[in-house]
């Protein structure tokens, strides 16, 4: 299957462990004119690799968009091995416990890293990629082809935490905790990074409200979606106090589409916390210039966003009903 | 020399490195009517434990209060060796560079860990602890004694930083930072403690109007403060935009006393990284309650503050202006 690329869209490669808010980024990025999704890579996190791809499948077929190319990546962590996704979040399935209808579709042949590398060639200068499960693809993509960065006009990657508390541990969030290596890797190699760190996805929030929408959207996948949704929202009641859910990976996906800007991003110096004391896995962000405003650092690459000009639910919602 | 104690005032014994706002929370100490201080032990930190014993001394007869017992603490961290104080802060003296007038008393000739020991059985059950340096002296006086804390009411701690950033790197700050091992012992021990962390004392600013007034009052001690803040405000103008100070030394003594109280300041589990990685001298303090208003952690016994009643600079200038 070939699919007929649109004309001045941004070509974008996913990186993802769909994942049930991955699954929003996912049908988010189909319903974005502004962008043209080229590939997806999969990778453990929410899930192991391999039922992640079964679900970006699934998804992508609801959505009728079974031409996008889904390979599967890393299984582990560049140290170390998958330890299993939480269930009590993503379900058993990555999925809410949902049983989506099987796409019948299959991974492409290559693995995740050959068809990052492919697709930065095809598109080479204009190619960009979203990383919103662990870094472990990206980490390897870099070390089998260093020139890689030159080829990619930006990376945005949902991760971390920078003056916000973690959630895996006081000081880490999950995506960089689940690979600490391949997040030093990926944060210190030379292109554009765009953070999007629990800072901003955990104070846009989608409500109950939203997820009724879903369900009564009467079209093809928005109605699945909703469904998807209803073991998060519960997980969630601990931390919010009520049935809602944080949009972590729509959210890097919208900033990098632009359909929610950054309204303070400044570019500072990001050192991931690889050692193993008791920060393992802390992105670790020099933001010492808060009282003066945040000034850039000179030589820093990677753009942090600790606020966005527009909450996302809104925008989300709109074009998640549009599927 | 021996001081007749105050009725009903609690009997107080500071640590510190009698530095600019050290010098603040001293006075401020001496000006509290809730507290009578018992005795001072230095360390090295802003400036050398010895010069910091000086700078205390002279600044207690200044303020006609020779008869507090200071003692000379450790110069070195518990690991490594004390690698000289910030003279651009505080100056190559620990005050500002300005030469107080020499008070020609003598530190005791008992170290700083046995005049708290001593003093811990003297005043049994009662003794506050504030402790505005680095933390060797308290981690080697619970070594020496590891039943101190049963003798102890509580102890305030000016140091770390929760949610803010650090002023010696990106995460840590620098209390911590010149002794984490020291800070991770005290920190782990038997007893109530109360951070004040970067995210509460960077708040509460002190103008220089302020330090105009304390020039011009017309006292004994004020007006030499007036003259040693004058090289710390400068320091400041990189941070702030304009000639003011941070207040992380005087906000502890003041929070210690009652004279500001904690608004937010859950009891949470608090790891010091003492790693060799890029996050040493953090204090991990596990803020993952956030979105839940932070309840308090079963087990933890260290308050982090994170807000307080009311700002510290006027009622510190009331008090200080009386000296």
């Amino acid at each position: 299957m070939t699919h007929a690329r649109r004309t001045g869209a941004t070509p974008l490669y996913l990186d993802c462990d769909t994942g049930v808010d991955d699954s929003l980024a996912l049908a988010y990025l189909l319903a974005s004119p502004e962008t043209d999704l080229v590939g997806v890579g999969t990778v453990s996190g929410n899930i192991g690799a391999r039922q992640g791809a079964t679900n970006t499948l699934d998804l992508l077929a609801l959505a009728g968009r079974g031409d996008v190319p889904v390979a599967v990546g890393a299984h582990d962590p560049l140290a170390g091995t998958f330890g299993g996704g939480p269930a009590h979040i993503h379900g058993h399935n990555g999925v809410g416990d949902v049983a989506l209808p099987p796409s019948g579709l299959e991974p492409v042949a290559e693995s995740a890293v050959d068809l990052l590398l492919r697709l930065s060639h095809e598109h080479a200068g204009e190619l960009r990629v979203v990383a919103v499960g662990p870094l472990t693809n990206l980490a390897m993509a870099l070390r089998q082809d260093p020139t890689l960065p030159g080829r990619v006009a930006d990376v945005t990657i949902m991760g971390g935490a920078a003056l916000h508390p973690g959630n895996v541990s006081p000081v880490a969030e999950a995506n960089i905790a689940n690979d600490p290596e391949a997040a030093a890797a990926v944060l210190s190699a030379d292109w554009d990074v765009t953070l999007v760190p629990l800072d901003v996805t955990m104070r846009d929030v989608l409500e109950e409200t939203d997820r009724k929408a879903l369900l009564e959207a009467g079209t093809a996948l928005a109605p699945w979606l909703g469904e998807v949704l209803d073991l998060y929202l519960g997980f969630y009641v601990e931390t919010f106090g009520r049935r809602c859910c944080a949009l972590h990976d729509p959210l890097a996906a919208a900033l990098a589409v632009g359909g929610v800007r950054p309204a303070v991003a400044p570019r500072v110096h990001v050192t991931v916390d690889d050692s193993r004391g008791p920060g393992r896995g802390q992105t670790i962000c020099d933001l010492r210039g808060l009282h003066a405003g945040y000034p850039d650092q000179p030589g820093a690459r990677c753009r942090v966003v600790l606020e966005t000009d527009a909450p996302l639910a809104p925008h989300l919602m709109e074009r998640l009903l549009t599927l």
